[in-house]
């Protein structure tokens, strides 16, 4: 039996290396070389060209290399077959320490005393509000949502979600730093706009509300940011995700005083620990166990 | 019974209102008007003036106005009466929140990232340390070390201490991040000096060793800072204490570019959360129960 690594951007040789380690039994091909396509089981994939699974008469499961699946969907041909995304509790540490960073933050304003540090001003704010004054609202509880509001609700912030759609409103009424970790899905594509950015309130702590956005950048519309942050719906925004990646070099968002650019970096995961899943899955697999962490397709996470 | 306010910087007025909404009952008088000496059981002080509490033949307890009660050792006149300080919850937590902000401001490259965007640079580093890959050591279980140590264990980092002073060799050479939460005493005087930074190893995954000072200035010698910054014994320090405060306007830590400054608000507490817990311990001794968070004078804290 064949895993077929699938890639559009990394480095396939390098990954083949990883997988023939962690599965020396199987073989390990790449897209690209001629293999035998009927041998393939597996495909590990990260944005595999559109079509590139066609014809592979035996694949039984497709693992995405990442947590997210968005770009297995953007292949229309994708085969009808079960789908895992990858948990690995590496990744989830560093999105909430990505999450609770970002917070503080706002929460212990950063940005002012970094400003005030350059003119040499001493000026403490004895008013500075507590963890507790300030509500942080969560768009999506996955395991990297649910790991960042428990880690947040250690750290004495207050955390809500939301179970329906029609509680949205509610939710956004009385968030103060809107957190999104959603999937990217024809549901929640262009989401973070400036209709939803209008419901948050104005009046909390941290003199407006604060984004951070560490899901996908479909989700967003940044032009609807740069306009939220002008006319004072946002007051400031975090992002590590943006519509066009790499974030392209004429973006406002680059020098915009209120917003701080990280570069899609806030959960990486070893590859070591991305194999080490896919290789456990496989053994689980093949020993009769279900497929763990398996995507539904029809909701598109 | 009464209550003597002695500041020599905070405005009393404002204090005196406090405490007599907290305790009815008592005459609350403050230093520079008239008042009966003999009819003062307590003494609430921040940096009281030297000899300022002479004469007080009544005199029961000393209450600190804050976690710290070096600025009370200050006096070399303080009369040998039991001494207590505040330990109030949201202070404690706001410190926590100060350590676990500037841990994970080091852990991830913070000050990279936001040099990146300043020239809109996509440089996502896929070798970034984890927590577990970073040691934090931290000088200094008080109430305010246990609680910073608790909730950055929760966060993934692995943090050391030591319990004797032969230990210290050997807790700084297995130390990525020392914070120093220790109180201000004759033994802690200047011990964050150009010796000890030296003994701290240059070969952690943050790129050199890291410095988080929010307890007192007193403990850090800032020339020394300065040096081992430029010899590369510190890769960067963040400072919330100084020498003097305010920080001068000449000192070089103000625009050292791996130097963060904040004017002494790691951890501030709320006048009236201050208030009451003083209130909460005059009520307890007059129902005949000990006295708490008792500070030991030999020790000095």
């Amino acid at each position: 039996m064949s895993l077929l690594v699938a890639l559009s951007q990394w480095d396939a040789e390098t990954w083949r290396v990883r997988f023939k380690t962690a599965l020396p039994k199987h073989d390990i091909v790449v897209l690209g070389e001629p293999f035998d396509r009927r041998a393939v089981h597996y495909v590990a994939s990260w944005k595999h060209p559109a079509g590139a699974l066609d014809g592979l008469p035996n694949l039984a499961t497709i693992f995405s290399l990442g947590a997210g699946v968005d770009h297995l969907f953007a292949d229309s041909r994708l085969p009808n077959v079960p789908i895992a995304r990858i948990v690995d509790p590496d990744l989830t540490t560093r999105m909430s320490e990505y999450i609770i960073l970002h917070c503080l933050l706002a929460l212990r304003q950063h940005r002012r005393y970094a400003a005030q540090q350059l003119i040499r001003s001493w000026d403490d704010d004895r008013n500075q509000p507590a963890a507790k004054d300030v509500r942080v609202g969560l768009l999506g509880l996955g395991v990297l949502g649910l790991d960042a509001a428990s880690r947040t609700g250690h750290n004495g912030a207050s955390f809500r979600t939301f179970a329906a759609a029609e509680q949205l409103p509610e939710f956004l009424a009385h968030t103060d730093i809107l957190v999104c970790l959603l999937p990217l899905t024809d549901g929640t594509r262009g989401l973070l706009n400036l209709d939803l950015f209008r419901q948050l309130p104005r009046d909390g702590r941290l003199g407006g509300p604060v984004l951070i956005n560490a899901a996908r950048g479909g989700i967003q519309v940044e032009n609807d940011i740069m306009t939220a942050l002008d006319e004072g719906s946002l007051q400031s925004a975090t992002l590590d995700v943006f519509e066009t990646e790499p974030l392209p070099q004429d973006s406002p968002l680059w020098n915009h005083p209120r917003v701080t650019v990280t570069p899609h970096n806030a959960a990486m995961s070893e590859p070591t620990a991305i194999v080490a899943a896919i290789a456990n899955q496989i053994a689980r697999i093949e020993a009769g166990y279900p497929l763990e962490n398996s995507v539904h397709a029809a909701r598109g996470y």
